[in-house]
């Protein structure tokens, strides 16, 4: 008999079964945990974390390339993970304001932030400088000029970055991917050579380097190979044109990482070496000195750390058709079903021993038809009350919630060695209403 | 010369022009509220929100038949809201704890709650029994056991409703389709006489009536008149062979509203009229006396009350591709372009007398190329700091909001005569830290 454990939970890392026979992740008993701190409950892999960020440094190191690698906050971004980012010698790709105050709330440098985003607000962008935050990534005219204006009424200098839209296609969900032309992000890489002048003409602004994302959730690494002979193209051109030197090179993030068995990624160690190769001959054959270059992995790094714990509420058997197994959770914890047409893997935690016998599908609890977190999934007969946990939900998640139908969002809880320690706490009815107010006419009614 | 007010504005309720030729939504200048309130914004019109309710009211009074009008929470539920829609005689239609915690809040009366939901958890339960929540909708088998078992620990006689699929199919997008057989939610209607004996066995539970939804945002009343249909032969069928009369009967809700010049609804008069007319004879043919009718209209109440504002950021153009105009919200404030490729009319506030003349795309701020609000829409040539305002917002925006890119949500306004308060304050930075914690391992290093 092969059981869910062979099947499935033998190809993740961080689990085990215990003496007593008890599902464990990172030694913790996932029955457990959901005792501990309920359920819907995001549980993060502070190993697994730990290791992908060493990953791409070791490999870094042994390509024998400058580099920083910078983690992109969108993905999760919670403080008590800043702090395991920057232990880990990570940067940090900041989308928001936002994102900029969580990492520095956790005491992370602000000289290893990038900021990022296509349309920083002035206040952002005066939060950032005021804060000292290291590198701005310029994404559009509109942002050279505010950028450049609130430096100077700041008297600072900013080292800022360009983002360019190389044109490359990838193979991924037409709305994560970020490379092609028609894109809202960043500067069309044809029109870069005109418009250098004025980027080099900005006071306030040094001109560090190029930034480019062709997308994300990739497996090949073909497309990045073209946008590299684009990018060597551009600074080349910069160079001989301008005289102006390009020290950092970003190639951004969008490494895939494995959802189902369907998913097939590039390992991180090869990943980074295939880049990196092609960095070094592409700059060797235009004569250009090396750059340092910037990794930006996000869905890399947290992906596969973080799995979510359902209990399942309700099964609801439509004769000859489907049967529906329903979970505590659904589209507000994990939109991403709903959005991309998601995949993911589950598994009985309660009956990981015993085979899957019957397909089911699993939906959410929310007031909408859409709510369906797996469509077709076969699993042990399950029933009312089992522990359900999704493999693979450590990125865009959490940070995609909402708090749709009033629902207050799930804790999110580190595990290490057979220790356990909330990163989030659940949000409670009493913080859902915090902001509401009573306009003054409705008020004495 | 057509001014966007001739082409666009002319045809939504609320707006005007001032003598001073600024644009006012309900007397309030929208450029006031957006220095007020900043941006991006929600903005609701009280008069519309209440005359959308008394038009369902005064159409079911003048259909002469007994009926509840319970809002659908689910769409938009705040505090000052529930306050208003109590005041309009309204009931609700709660789909969790959260809806019926903030509804208490409000000062809504409990009795005319309906907790509703495919999964409601034994808290939950527990919470609207020890609240008096009206009555619970019954979702599933399991939910039937439980219900009737918490009630019977707090020793309690609870109000129930069936929730059935009549297995009627509409046309509207599919993940809004609830009625057709293949559904999460509810009692498949050709099972529903078998298991009638065991709800009727329930010795804490009083069956009231049954209740159906067959979709969202619908044009015709033609489902809804094939529904009725059949939820008539099965109260026949309760009521012959169990001797149980069905004292209410609930159509769920589902009407349409206009987001862009595609949409034509039915007015809310000329619907509830033709449903009414429906049930009348369906009842009369099949000789059975009237039930109370409860209809659950939430988007038709609250979409076309609600605007949002955004401040033009960027302008990005891709020669003879595509011009974008970036705004500071997207699709964290506003999902419904990525979850349901849902469609939307926009104008430029200060520029509202004068000829759309360029063809552009909307593309929100957030970090992701699906991010686009408006897939081409013609505008006035627009600039950074214009105030762009979009149209018929007022459902399932605010209510699915996320936090994506650590963006605080925006504000909810109300308006009334010249009038403004806050019903929802704008997050900050701070708020949305207050649940981070540390491991103890970590908070320590």
């Amino acid at each position: 008999m092969m059981t869910d454990f062979d099947t499935e939970i033998s190809k993740h890392d961080g689990f085990s079964i215990s003496e007593q026979g008890n599902l464990l992740f990172e030694e913790c008993s996932l029955e457990e945990l959901a005792k501990i701190y309920g359920t819907p409950c995001y549980i993060y892999s502070e190993n697994i974390i730990r290791r992908s960020c060493r990953e791409y440094i070791s490999a870094l190191v042994e390509a024998d390339i400058d580099y920083e690698v910078i983690y992109a906050g969108k993905a999760f971004l919670v403080q008590a993970f800043c702090k395991i980012l920057a232990e880990e010698g990570f940067g940090l790709d900041a989308s928001s304001g936002g994102e900029i105050y969580s990492a520095l709330a956790a005491g992370f440098p602000a000289k290893r932030i990038y900021f990022h985003g296509n349309n920083k607000s002035e206040e952002e962008i005066s939060f950032a400088i005021e804060n000292n935050v290291g590198t701005i990534v310029i994404d559009n005219r509109n942002e050279l000029e505010s950028v450049n204006r609130i430096a100077g009424g700041k008297k600072c200098l900013i080292n800022i970055m360009i983002r360019v839209t190389p044109g490359v296609d990838t193979h991924t969900h037409s709305k994560i991917r970020t490379g092609q032309l028609d894109s809202k992000f960043g500067f069309p890489i044809s029109e870069m050579k005109d418009f250098f002048p004025e980027i080099l003409s900005k006071e306030n602004l040094i001109y560090k380097g190029l930034h480019c994302h062709i997308g994300s959730q990739l497996f090949e690494t073909e497309p990045y190979f073209l946008a590299i002979e684009e990018m060597v193209q551009l600074i080349k051109i910069i160079f001989k044109e301008y005289q102006t030197k390009t020290e950092y090179l970003s190639l951004g993030g969008g490494l895939g990482v494995k959802y189902t068995d369907r998913d097939k990624p590039v390992s991180i160690k090869d990943f980074v070496q295939q880049i990196i190769k092609k960095v070094k001959k592409a700059f060797h054959q235009n004569d250009l000195p090396l750059p340092i270059v910037i990794m930006e992995p996000g869905r890399s790094i947290v992906a596969e750390a973080g799995i979510t714990l359902y209990t399942v509420g309700a099964l609801k058997e439509i004769r000859g058709i489907k049967k529906y197994l329903i979970v505590d959770g659904g589209m507000a914890d994990n939109p991403r079903p709903s959005l991309y047409s998601a995949q993911y893997k589950a598994i009985i935690v309660n009956k990981y021993n015993q085979e899957s016998t019957e397909e089911v599908s699993v939906a959410g609890k929310y007031c909408e038809s859409g709510d369906i977190l797996i469509q077709n999934i076969r699993l042990p007969q399950a029933e009312a009350g089992d522990l359900l946990m999704f493999l693979t939900t450590g990125a865009y998640q959490y940070s995609m919630a909402s708090n749709y139908n009033g629902v207050p969002r799930p804790p999110v809880v580190l595990v290490n060695k057979g220790k356990d320690g909330l990163m989030v706490r659940r949000e409670t009815y009493q913080y859902l209403n915090q902001n509401q107010v009573f306009p003054e006419w409705l008020a004495h009614k």
